[in-house]
């Protein structure tokens, strides 16, 4: 099996990082909602992000539909709910659009995967989605890396074929955390040292070890477009590449944090065995293309 | 002995915080280069930031002496020194103007001491020196608290009559870290709870538990005035009351981050029994008025 993303390597390659082997934008011909100008955005930085892509009225809809869900009991002690660690209060939902009608719905809103076929192309399905709540002064930063590193490695993604949208259901400013990309990063596969502990991603969702990039290497990624953060009102989108550096910053603010982030996948890009990790992740981080939730 | 601020309690006070009781400007007499205007914004928001307090040529100089004193094999493993947990480079000096001419004549440089004259008033003296330095992705945040809380509990600093003079010996930005502060905070004395470990000062200057204000407090203080975050040029001096809340985030980008910082307090407001815990901490920490430095 040829493997064009080779990473968790014993030995060093001897280059910082290796050429990006996909197109960013693939789906030129759809129509939909984002400009020419977008897409070339898009294409060139990473990322993208759509101020006021939900209203208002849409806004506290979702988040009284986040508040429903964390507040349910049966849900504590799955494995499909992050708590925090010194209380049992649920602060991240995953496959929340198979928990949810509503959430289920909003990854079908034309508005919104029309705009994530312009750039991948026709054929997509969610790969991992998730809803995440933070109090003010919670939520610790989390390092830079690039999700596609983990996905290739340990869930199995072939291809850089996948974008995440995160829609922030909270504003978003300077002291509350808000996500930090590199432009351009996602042009670079940065290969990561040491090999996949078993069970891995059971603390990297809380502090990532493996799989990230050196210190060197990223400074020379941050050195050539420096480091940009979104920001503005709830209901704003930002689409990011699945291999654009990416990390944030604690939540000094008493503002709370919440959002929701899919991430859609090209069908044909579908989880094979994992490039980097002795087997899978569980379903509930990385789906197949026709996957029904299984019972509740 | 009368103690206007109590802390590290047993029981919460039933308030959220103390009035002050100290007059925050207290040498309109002194004739110095701070404004009239600067005095009153000092006064309002518990700090003040100067860019260019030094020029290009100063910042390389001091730099320049920080370099040699971070080199220097016989401080490792002093008690004045702290270094990486992950390496023993040296990354913070205490008491510095004791080890070194050049930041021993920065404090007594008229631009910089007339100016703390200005708001402190006649006498003073060097309560804490230090420099540090951290490279790029290096430096955790540090919480939420109030220098005075400490000073008072663990050194005996009886009433809110010192400043902080921190010069940045890099360039601030939203990325790498800058000190965050919340104007207006210093007119509330926020106890804390709990009593202080033994030997607190061994893991505070890591990482603060004792001493710190709950999210509740802090929540009602930031709601008020928000948060401020001075960035700019390498040179810039930043003047704050030892009784205003701050902290900082982590450093996400690959710009190193030093700075020079000295403790300015009243000759009337030296050290006495700390207020707050068995014994004082050690002198390397908090000076008195007349100290020279032990032999090193």
């Amino acid at each position: 099996r040829e493997d064009f993303y080779p990473t968790r390597l014993s030995e060093p390659l001897g280059v910082s990082w290796l050429k990006r082997h996909d197109e960013v934008v693939r789906g030129r011909h759809v129509k939909g909602p984002l400009s020419e100008a977008q897409l070339t955005e898009f294409e060139k930085n990473g990322f993208l992000f759509i101020p006021g892509f939900l209203d208002e009225a849409e806004v506290e809809e979702y988040r009284r539909e986040l508040d429903a869900l964390l507040a349910r009991d049966d849900y504590r002690n799955r494995d499909f709910t992050v708590t925090e660690p010194s209380s049992d209060e649920i602060r991240s939902l995953f496959a929340v659009h198979f928990l949810s009608q509503k959430f289920h719905k909003l990854t079908e809103d034309p508005k919104l995967v029309d705009s994530v076929r312009q750039i991948l192309g026709d054929d997509v399905y969610v790969h991992q989605s998730r809803v995440n709540y933070k109090p003010g002064f919670e939520g610790k930063g989390f390092d830079w890396h690039s999700d596609f590193e983990t996905w290739h490695a340990e869930d199995g993604m072939p291809r850089m074929g996948a974008i995440s949208a995160s829609i922030v259901l909270t504003d978003n400013h300077e002291f509350n955390g808000p996500l930090m990309l590199v432009p351009g990063s996602h042009q670079a596969f940065v290969p990561s040292l040491g090999e996949t502990p078993d069970d891995n991603y059971k603390s990297s969702l809380k502090k990532q070890e493996a799989g990230v990039p050196s210190k060197e290497v990223l400074a020379k990624l941050i050195e050539r477009n420096g480091i940009q953060a979104p920001k503005g009102k709830a209901g704003g989108l930002l689409l990011f590449d699945c291999n654009t550096m990416h990390g944030s910053n604690a939540n000094m603010s008493p503002d709370p944090r919440s959002n929701i982030f899919f991430v859609f996948n090209r069908r044909d890009n579908a989880m094979q065995e994992p490039f980097g990790a002795k087997k899978q992740r569980p379903d509930f981080l990385a789906h197949t293309p026709d996957q029904r939730w299984r019972d509740l």
